[in-house]
């Protein structure tokens, strides 16, 4: 168990980017699912969750409503509330949590089973379901919520809840004689245990996440087996498609990511932190082969993942349409959880830039800047009469919807971006890695580190180290890989480290009382090509500033977004918007050209150039204004 | 009724490209689909159509195989055979349809009734689901196959079958108190009704197909009251989407092509010929406004039509994807008998162009070289592990199948093929209009007109016209748009004419009996380039010369055809084939540039161009070779 764990109390965001953002989602993000939890919000999606919770606990009469994972929305609002409340008091909110938490341990059954839907709809069906029925999925996210609201409050009567159903759940399945050797048709169980294990020190959670992950893709395939004891399905699926469940091998052979973008990624989370655990070599080769596949060859630019919306799945390498795109919040949100468990495992420079991509573009436009309407799907082109509307782009919404039936992603948004101190910093025997340029203060028992910048508009980090004990330590800066004309200064002294080793700079001294660390960096727009494989971005380029991704949208260039060309020398400025939505925010001005063609069909007349002034907006930030085309990737 | 009607026997084809071609369709084709029909080919999808045939003429015990329009199968077939028997005689070819129009004599029922499916399957069901079932669809094509094949050998047997179907028909449906004012749910036997018209005389077959068009989309919508009527469904359709089948409104306020493209194009086709025989300027205008709307804003450049899988559908302007496009066989055939027809009401060369276009590319592509294998689909790009394997794409074959479940494509390419002399010449008034340049002998009553050519590879065309009778008439020579440094003699004379009028010289003399007329331009090659409204064009450019549209393969050009460029400025030079199953053919050598880049998925380094000598074949030639890329739109 990771003794340098680092509690998220000990780390106090104020952040001049991510600071408004997280009181948006304690502000409003999170009352308002709260209200949608409980049904008060008219014209969304009906969501239920909260009333299956009280009907289960006998305290109300119904009938079970929702996706047979309703009970997940109701664990990530809670994990996400936990993480409100480490991050700022508030009574009020903790005792409407209680609430909740003294439903749930009354929905609980006397054997410790936790599930709505069974418990009201389908008792008798308990268990027989694991390739579609996700009781495992919901209890792991039961179990990070009981772990989270017990770190952050003291309070354990949901963590003996959890406790109770992870008992039932080692009792049942695993490798011992008599046990069904069942897995997890979505992965999540796995870091619920794990989370288990962290908070209670329990060995045997971590054994049981061990034996999931072990276990998955066996032979004889307990998926095949369970669909042939049983005569009914649930959604109709049967056992097929074993690589949409991860199911095809076992997971240390497995080399290219495969099936459901998000159970593949929450499946290669808990690999990594059981290898960390572990020692165990063999699973984390295995992680950084799964991790190379997805950010070498099936990884949007945004962090986005999840190339078809057929399974919602990765398809094959360098297939990554923009406009028939999945790129599901969830999957990027659990492209950064990986991507944490890969850095505690070992800290890369690489494996942070792609978490700050993920973090910056594709979960940040998971949700919109009132924080009342989230996407789903997160596309890199859209088109008016096509994106929502004609067959193979139906689920590619030109707009932000308030809730949906499979209201995965919102809630997982609001528990990443409370708990967001938790990706900053990794402790290990004689470091402090600082990944991510998260201003506030950090308190490890080495020392406090306070971060103050204007990142990511800005490429300036001051550091504030103050050394608690007498023996020396390293601090490990992360320097972005497309960092420009990198300055540090130790106390205002260049050429301390010369060095980026692994992308970060590695300061080794005795820390005193007040000593100051000066990152500094250009940031200047920077054009990015695809891999010449990636058909949908041949002869494009796409505009990063920093961490941030642009994209440009028809309420600011007009229509025909794939008329626009912007030449390779194009004059670029960079813009603080002034007012409206986007206020604060840098734009970029281009100089680029629209390409006016004949009015037929087909024609030999070429089209002509004519100079446009372009903008670009952080691609985040996308959707927030009128409805319109968008584009990422720009004809060159 | 048209009196200047060509019957095709009057046209003797000796053409250097279509000869061989419809001698492949005779010798290779037919017969190989005659096996298909009856069971004899392994390995291919199964027909049954003809066994469909002989069970419900009771000659054979057995249950009805395939779908409810299984029928048409041997209807379109039959009607090819008609017409090779009208290019060339053939006995035993003769005796064997002889023998099928005998089984279907006897499969038809007392009452004039004919259709397999529903004699053997579900006779309870017989004219209760127009929407689905195809009952006057398979009555449409039978009616073509009688009348061409009354055409070809004067044996009146299979007419009077389809009169006595026609007349049930007409007992059935109509707009006079008692009928049932039922449209068909596939549009066709409008178009066989017309052709029973044109070689019976029978004005009450005009009438019936004039009803059915007028009744089309009419309130209260029939689809939307059968439905009501019956408690079963055949393949789950109701009559939300009426669009699909073109009864979203009365045909003549129809101002956009909507829905499944066959059904379209077939429905435009009855609408031209009836607004031609009614002299209906509304009717026509209507024809105008949906050819427009089709050949300005939703057709391939290959003259495919139908840009989306779900419902082989029309979409919205402009939207042309090339990878996940439909462009059935079917639809550009359709597309071709709607010019046919239109160009019957008033030629235009803009039509004739259009015509010549989807005979060329779309059409030609759908046959295997070999006359064996057949594509259904006609994308304008193929990607390896993409196309006919993900979501979106698995339609799009890479390589053709030797038959479908569905197998309307194949025996309509035979259909058209071999009455390729019937879309050569419209004769009026006082002109005979040339629109193909098809090489042989047209007879009419005016003048014999004799054409030699290597067109499409030659850009020189040469008519000996043989007047008849001691009166002038107009010989219109129709020049393609598209046609460079255009030159015309008569006897060698230059300067006859000086005007192109909508696409055609107008020739006006006393002709005798050996005039020389001698069209030539020039035949280089264009670049084309889409209107920017077109997303999937935009920065590409295509190539043709002549009708003829090229592509680029992956067998001639490598891996990662989006990574080649080709300048604006770039070589090109012709090259005839010599070798292999392309020899004869005019190809394209191009010197392009291959962009090479970074091996990483995204990076900073702009891929470097690398000169290339690239390859381009006719499009219609493509995946007659080893299975690769292929792309008809080229970055420039």
């Amino acid at each position: 168990m990771n003794k340098y764990y680092l509690p998220l109390e000990n780390v106090k965001i104020r952040d001049s980017f991510w600071s408004p953002i997280q009181n948006l989602v304690m502000d409003v993000v999170i009352p308002y699912q709260e209200k949608i939890l409980n049904d008060e919000i008219p014209g969304v999606e009906k969501s239920h969750a909260l009333a299956n919770f009280r009907i289960a606990a006998g305290l109300e009469e119904g009938e079970f409503y929702g996706m047979v994972f309703q009970d997940s929305d109701v664990a990530k609002w809670l994990e996400g509330v936990a993480y409100a409340l480490a991050l700022r008091p508030d009574k009020a909110l903790m005792e409407r949590a209680d609430q909740v938490i003294d439903v749930i341990e009354k929905a609980q059954q006397p054997d410790g089973y936790l599930n709505t839907f069974f418990t009201i709809k389908e008792p008798q069906h308990r268990w027989q379901n694991l390739l579609e029925c996700h009781e495992l999925y919901c209890a792991g996210h039961m179990m990070e919520a009981a772990a989270a609201y017990y770190e952050a409050t003291g309070k354990d009567r949901l963590l003996h809840v959890m406790e109770r159903m992870a008992d039932h759940i080692i009792e049942r399945f695993g490798p011992e004689e008599g046990k069904v050797k069942g897995v997890p048709g979505h992965e999540e169980v796995e870091i619920g245990l794990m989370r288990l294990y962290q908070v209670t020190g329990k060995e045997k959670y971590y054994l049981q996440a061990k034996y999931f992950i072990d276990q998955r893709g066996q032979e004889p395939n307990y998926f095949v087996e369970e669909c042939r004891k049983r005569d009914w399905r649930h959604f109709g699926m049967g056992p097929e498609n074993l690589s949409y469940l991860q199911a095809h091998l076992p997971v240390r052979e497995q080399e290219t990511a495969e099936g459901h973008s998000v159970r593949a990624v929450y499946l290669y989370t808990a690999m990594a932190a059981i290898a960390r655990e572990s020692h165990d070599q063999s699973l984390y080769d295995a992680c950084l082969k799964l991790w190379d596949n997805i950010t070498q060859k099936r990884m949007y630019i945004t962090g986005g993942i999840g190339s078809t919306v057929d399974g919602e799945a990765f398809t094959i390498d360098y297939d990554l349409p923009n406009d028939s795109i999945y790129a599901e919040t969830c999957a990027s949100i659990g492209l950064v959880f990986f991507a944490r468990q890969l850095l505690e495992c070992r800290p890369t420079g690489k494996v942070a830039d792609v978490m700050e991509r993920a973090l910056y573009n594709g979960i940040l436009s998971g949700m919109q800047l009132d924080g009342k309407r989230f996407f789903y799907v997160n596309p890199l082109e859209v088109n008016l009469g096509v994106s929502g509307k004609l067959y193979g782009y139906r689920h590619v919404l030109p707009k932000r919807p308030g809730w949906y039936t499979c209201a995965c992603c919102p809630p997982n948004v609001v528990r990443l971006i409370t708990s967001l101190g938790k990706y900053a910093f990794t402790e290990t025997e004689d470091a402090i890695y600082t990944h991510l340029y998260l201003g506030g203060t950090a308190s490890f028992s080495r020392a406090d580190i306070s971060v103050e910048s204007n990142y990511p508009w800005e490429g300036k980090i001051r550091f504030l180290v103050r050394g608690k004990e007498q023996k020396e330590f390293t601090l490990a800066v992360r320097v972005p890989g497309w960092a420009k004309n990198v300055h540090l200064t130790v106390n205002g002294e260049e050429g301390q480290v010369s060095v980026i080793r692994d992308g970060y700079y590695y300061l080794r001294r005795l820390w005193t009382e007040e000593d100051k660390v000066e990152l500094s960096f250009d940031l200047p727009v920077r054009r990015i090509y695809a891999n010449t494989a990636v058909r949908a971005d041949a002869g494009c380029t796409a505009f990063q500033r920093g961490p941030i991704v642009y994209c440009f949208e028809g309420t600011d260039n007009g229509k025909e977004l794939q008329a626009l060309r912007i030449p390779a020398d194009a004059e670029i400025r960079t813009e603080v918007c002034q007012e409206g939505i986007l206020k604060g925010m840098v734009l970029l001005k281009i100089q680029g050209l629209r390409m006016e063609g004949s009015d037929e069909l087909y024609s030999e007349a070429p089209p002509q150039a004519v100079e446009e002034l372009l903008t670009a907006v952080p691609y985040f930030a996308w959707g927030n204004r009128e409805e319109g085309q968008m584009r990422v990737w720009m004809r060159e």
